[in-house]
């Protein structure tokens, strides 16, 4: 992808109604699902087309809690006689995991949304997680992507290998948790099951590793950062998704892929993080300044250098 | 601990017989122990004077590896009708964490070393982990050391808690890993379990987190590096005790452990680890060329150098 100006930058993923218990309290039936989260951190850095769908139930004040923010909703759907996407879920202990009580798929169990024509001509891709062949479908709809990215989950390494790998042959990178490319990739170095994952053809991987940061391998080579050092830990849900969001939605500012940027794009990610978990639900980014984000990247940057 | 040309470095530990296997391959009575781990990193930048016990079994062939550095025997007691301490590990999947196979304590049940009257002036004193009651003896030896450093294990948290708190009121700072600072203070958070142990009196805690790097805590907020990324992993062991050995080495050569310093000592300790991983015992250690690790070191600030 060469330098351009103001890319476009299109997600699909789940849009949920989530509640949330954690050792510092509980969040019931609040906005959540992976589009909206990274959605929310993507924003900081470029507006965002979000495809999606929600059933008829989906509240009007979370239409509102979206549409406060560059988000484009031209592609997200509200299916009549469907019900929007439901999770409960549990952190405890160290909140490295989060732990599904219940989940209600509902409308993501029907059919998929549909990318809108005003959106097809989008440069940068986001395929949050969902059934490999669907990510695969949804690209389809976009007509010369630049940059593809997308997530998985430890249920398609299982039960739908082949069509997975076929999604990740399409990539050109992937942003996927330490746990799921061990799993993935049958190697436990992490270096070893990124390189694994290049061998299918994208041209980086993310593996995130939660509380440990995250690391980036590409063919030229490994790089690391921690997690950005914090105390202030409320709900973990979303932390991977505001990870790509504020990675992806740096890459769009800037205008390329090059390994320099993308190293700088980790730290876009870390710190987008670094804030999701800070409230539950949406509570600590919706509003969100950029002069906020920008005084922790600076604050990280320094935490890191080294003489 | 104030600004001082030369300072003089101590470590108080183990000196044992290892028999190891992981995934890689397997080394067989190979010399290993905390004190000797610790001694082979921290002579890249200072002279070490090593207290430790072996048995009148103990190899000619170790007293000649450890002989070949800048490491001052004089510590060194030979304890006749004794056996040396024997350790056998092994490290499967991920290779975090080593399964005791078998362990021998021998000489180091019976009473613990002496510091020797030349070493009575010692600035900087590292206590390997052993019995807290016995890291306060070896300490009261020193007559008045600038920077006293302590690592400690599960088994005294359990067991000699209320010994163990005294000796972590006795220190300057603290290298101890995750899942034990989180024993030692019932906090998951690990910044509010090196907050838990600052509470005690040291002015640092560097909680050691394997693959994941580290994270210096001080009473100034907290600082995070991760691991040196490799592939190259055959032997953890001993990385956490090269750790602390190229972290107090440098703390030496600085002579200071202010924040700034601390920080870039926490570099050079990962990068210590980083190369006694990649052999059994001290295979890629023991003759180390410093030009070798001042090319990692640099190598691995421009990786964590962000725009």
């Amino acid at each position: 992808m060469a330098k351009q100006e103001s890319m476009s930058l299109l997600v699909t993923g789940s849009i949920g109604i989530d509640t949330v218990s954690s050792p510092h309290g509980q969040a019931d039936a609040v906005l959540g699902g992976s589009a909206v989260y990274f959605s929310f951190a993507a924003t900081q850095y470029a507006p965002v087309r979000l495809v999606g769908v929600v059933g008829d139930d989906f509240p009007d004040k979370f239409r509102t809690t979206l549409g406060s923010r560059n988000i484009d909703l031209a592609g997200l759907e509200t299916r009549a006689g469907s019900k929007t996407f439901r999770w409960t879920g549990k952190f405890e202990g160290d909140m490295n995991e989060a732990e599904t009580v219940d989940v209600d798929l509902n409308v993501l169990a029907e059919r998929g949304p549909t990318v809108p024509d005003s959106f097809a001509d989008t440069d940068v891709v986001f395929l949050a997680n969902t059934h490999p062949a669907l990510q695969r479908e949804l690209l389809s709809q976009v007509r010369s992507p630049k940059l593809v990215v997308c997530d998985t989950m430890n249920l398609w390494i299982t039960t739908e290998r082949d069509s997975l790998i076929e999604t990740l042959k399409a990539v050109n990178g992937v942003i996927i948790n330490d746990a799921e490319s061990r799993q993935l990739s049958g190697k436990t170095n992490l270096i070893e099951a990124g390189e694994w994952i290049l061998g299918l053809g994208p041209k980086f991987v993310i593996v995130k590793k939660g509380e440990h940061g995250c690391l980036l391998v590409t063919p030229e080579g490994p790089a690391a950062v921690p997690a950005f050092p914090t105390k202030d830990v409320k709900d973990p849900t979303g932390a991977g998704d505001s990870f790509a969001g504020g990675t992806l939605g740096y890459l769009c500012e800037q205008g390329n892929s090059e390994l320099h940027t993308l190293r700088n794009a980790i730290v876009r990610g870390t710190v987008a993080a670094s804030f999701t978990i800070e409230d539950f639900s949406l509570g600590r980014v919706k509003d969100l300044a950029r002069a906020d984000v920008d005084a922790r990247i600076q604050a990280f940057k320094s935490m890191l250098r080294f003489e």
